[in-house]
């Protein structure tokens, strides 16, 4: 049942509408474990720099996330610089250090790499395989990537595909991927062209998620928030908390695949409203749970019937 | 339980990625009484031209729409030319002639006025206010605007407002009408700002619809389609289906609107699929109950507990 999550542990400056956060804890592994950590207890695999602040490290122990992957190494940590707009959908990178990240090669620890779970966060494809190469037993792989992997690594990504259970993607990457509109066939596309693949989800950000099996389609709509002060994290803690939930489960099936994703998008829905980690650190298990009771109830008609 | 539906019949020439149409049938108050026409039997009030083929006419008499209200006036028809993208969300508007459609003054018949229910398509607000002061009895009424009218005719808009019971916007429309980009405070400020009305809709086009009243939240995502041949008038179709489900009821509580939201959407899921209303002439009542059966599916999800 042992859940493995490898990706960045960033540094993050973050300028919203709401304010400005320097330098505070970020990265793909670091939103994917906190958020998974409410549910399981994720192994975290990343690398960090000499700058990287130890409190940030006890942060991702506090909540019981074990970091022995976390190797620190010379030089500067990943330190990436955003600003979001008053539409908080418009988002602009003003700078991305890759330091530390850019000679990452990913070493599972030993008591790791019997993990079930496997979510592999957005970074470079082949850095992926190699830990896909590391891992024996897995019962359930999640991938995430960007419009960057598409574009540059495409035949490694493909790899990828091929080797894992689910991908996460935007509505824009599913479009780039697959050079089709409509995210229906985008889905199809992708399950067709990767057949050990089970599922696709499309996360949508505000608009919620789809996630598309050979079997049939589950959707949530966006949650909608009072405070949106600092988006960053928020899908990657939607896809810890998939990820976490399939784990804590131990299963695969249709009924826990669609828990999985409401457990996804009510974590994801807490980590927007303070910037970095910082709702997590306050965030209870009964909060949780009565934000994905909110998100069930806000769905649910009766049936039409004339 | 009346009916009344007054928008604009108009003549579409669309073009997308899987097509041409020239010169057919449209307008919001054509789309959304077909749409109303699965649930309940609307009386339209519109205006045509001349040049308005009689056979038009009869589709609309063919689905039990009364066309009692719609006066035929010397000049042309409102016509509409557009273009979709192979993103069928990017959609350019080629020619918009007003036509007979400048001059249209909204006489309700008499027999029409004491309808319990309407619908005010998306026209001049000055218009709208002009129906609503023709009718009496009116139970539950919904309009529609867009952002020509809340930029430039503000007070008749507010006006409008003021008067009614639900309103559709889409996403940037409740923006630009509150000044938020946020939709739940959006549509807070909405329902704070006009104290009779007790609904707002916020329609997302392929990402679903929420519903916003002062009791909760209801949304349902967008229902993945596999053939989007024509959007045209999907918006005014979720408005038919959700004012025909109501009207059919005759009820507003929250078991109601929430079916209502249902109906409409899964109604303009079949607008889509063609040009024109031509899904609509060979959809029955079985392929839309199986939608909204799907509908309903596809978000259910076992509840959280941990």
């Amino acid at each position: 049942m042992g859940l493995l999550i490898v990706g960045t542990v960033a540094l993050d400056s973050v300028e919203t509408p709401f304010g400005k956060a320097d330098r505070v804890l970020g990265g793909s592994g670091t939103f994917a474990s906190f958020a998974a950590s409410f549910f399981s207890v994720p192994k975290l695999v990343g690398v960090v720099g000499e700058d990287f602040p130890e409190s940030y490290l006890e942060l991702l122990r506090s909540r019981a996330v074990d970091t022995a992957g976390v190797v620190k190494e010379k030089g500067k940590t990943f330190y990436w610089a955003g600003k979001y707009e008053t539409d908080v959908n418009v988002r602009t990178t003003l700078t991305t250090e890759l330091n530390v990240l850019q000679t990452f090669n990913p070493v599972i620890p030993e008591k790791f790499r019997d993990s079930s779970y496997l979510f592999l966060a957005n970074i470079d494809p082949k850095l992926q395989l190699k830990v896909l190469d590391q891992c024996s037993g897995l019962k359930f792989t999640v991938m995430d990537t960007m419009n960057y992997w598409i574009e540059n690594t495409r035949e490694a990504l493909d790899r990828v595909l091929g080797r894992v259970d689910a991908v996460l993607l935007n509505d824009e990457e599913a479009r780039m991927l697959t050079g089709t509109p409509v995210l229906q066939k985008a889905a199809d596309s992708i399950l067709k062209s990767f057949p050990s693949m089970k599922i696709v989800i499309i996360k949508k950000g505000e608009h919620g998620a789809m996630m598309f099996s050979r079997e049939g389609f589950f959707a949530l709509p966006g949650y909608p928030l009072d405070v949106v002060k600092d988006p960053t994290g928020a899908g990657d803690s939607f896809a810890g908390g998939f990820i976490g939930w399939i784990s804590r489960a131990d299963s695969t099936d249709e009924v826990t695949l669609r828990q999985a994703v409401a457990a996804g998008s009510a974590t994801a829905s807490f980590c927007c409203e303070d910037f970095s980690v910082d709702r997590f650190r306050t965030l209870d298990s009964s909060e949780l749970k009565r934000r994905a009771a909110s998100i069930r109830n806000c769905t649910e008609f009766a049936s039409l019937d004339w």
